[in-house]
């Protein structure tokens, strides 16, 4: 069996990212799980940017969360990556965001379409783009 | 069978609330449940900071959405909340985000853990805010 | 001497409005004087999303505040937003945020130009435009 | 004439940054001067986070920022962070948001005064934290 590829982001905790809890507002993990997005399409060659460049968006449709312990200001979490499936139509990612002392924070998973931005309407994964995420997952 | 009690609430959408895909952000949907969250415990006659004076807060530990279509900048999109489950040690909200045109815009459901707020430490719901809740939700 | 007309918005603080300092995060505030501008628009019978469909953008290119006194959360605040001045190719509207107990918590000022969104280029305010917000000022 | 010292940091621009203007929203560059102000202290040896610890919180009371030009989703933005003053009570820090081409995006400043977190009152800055800000600064 292999284990998909992980890409692993730092991201470092803002003030604004906290609430009155004193910790991590929930909420801040859906924006780090779209950091490390960011970072994996990067690192697999197809720069999101370039997605939208080419005319294709990757719309989320479904999101999941599971909180284990908090993140607070100041600490620099670990952001692991991996995608978890890609279909003609779609793909699912899957995260874990590590504390500092190594501790699971949050894991989840986002399911995403890919959407012709001219039109809005979903569409086929476009080859290359679909190529190159399998590819580097693959390893 | 009888239905939980819904409690609506409208939020108009913020440009902050948007991004670059010139739709609602999907992460904004999560801050808008919380809203939904915050004025239902208010409906049930146990506002959420009245439950923090008593040294009480809901910790989110399970966050789930379906995204159906999106909201947009100045859209007034109704968001209905209901408490799906309450439990000795935590309780359930489920959302149902609607656009101005009454289309389901996205729908999801967090769980939740009651905290002392002075050790951190999960508790069994105080019977206050159960029963509140509980009798709130039954109508 | 004439005073400008303001709009009173209320805004009621959500938990992800807050930070670890137990009070409303700063930059929230900016966030609220768009809501605040957003109410201005409407009121004085040019939405802000009708300028959008028009293809007139409003840029922010300055922005001030002073922060007196914080807000918390599930208060409700009161935005008074007024148009401080109206010129050929820009605005400025002025905010006050004032506390449930009536207390000032943030005063701020923005300035804005408008942008023809095709071109991305400064435009001078159209002239229903600015009429409009113009005549609404005075009251 | 001495130049004060600046500290600089890379900021990736997320999608949740962004708004549907197609760039990224002005509020946004407020949290990334919180992001520089942070560093800046990291840099000169007393974290925020060690402040916290220590008792002792710095309030923002005072924010102003001109825009340039607009970052978009994916730039790398440099934020230059330099302590333009420090005084007995307070401190001011200045910021410059760097695009990938060079070119000024932003510029801002922000006025913070020492604050007893236990009180709530503010207070003389205490000698280590002002000194070590003054020292780092001189160069």
């Amino acid at each position: 069996m292999s284990e998909e590829r992980r890409v692993e982001t730092e991201v470092k905790v803002r003030y604004a990212e906290t609430d009155a809890q004193g910790v991590v507002y929930h909420g801040s993990y859906v924006v780090w799980f779209e950091v490390g997005r960011t970072e994996y399409c990067e690192a697999a060659g197809y720069p999101y940017p370039r997605m939208e460049a080419e005319g294709v968006q990757i719309v989320v449709v479904d999101l999941s969360a599971r909180f284990r312990r908090p993140a607070r200001y100041g600490d620099v979490v670990r952001v692991a990556t991996r995608l978890a499936a890609i279909r003609s139509r779609g793909c699912t990612f899957a995260y874990r965001v590590f504390l500092p002392d190594g501790g699971l924070a949050v894991e989840g998973e986002t399911v995403h379409v890919f959407v012709d931005a001219a039109t809005g309407r979903t569409i086929a994964a476009p080859e290359p783009i679909r190529s190159a995420l399998a590819a580097f997952a693959a390893g």
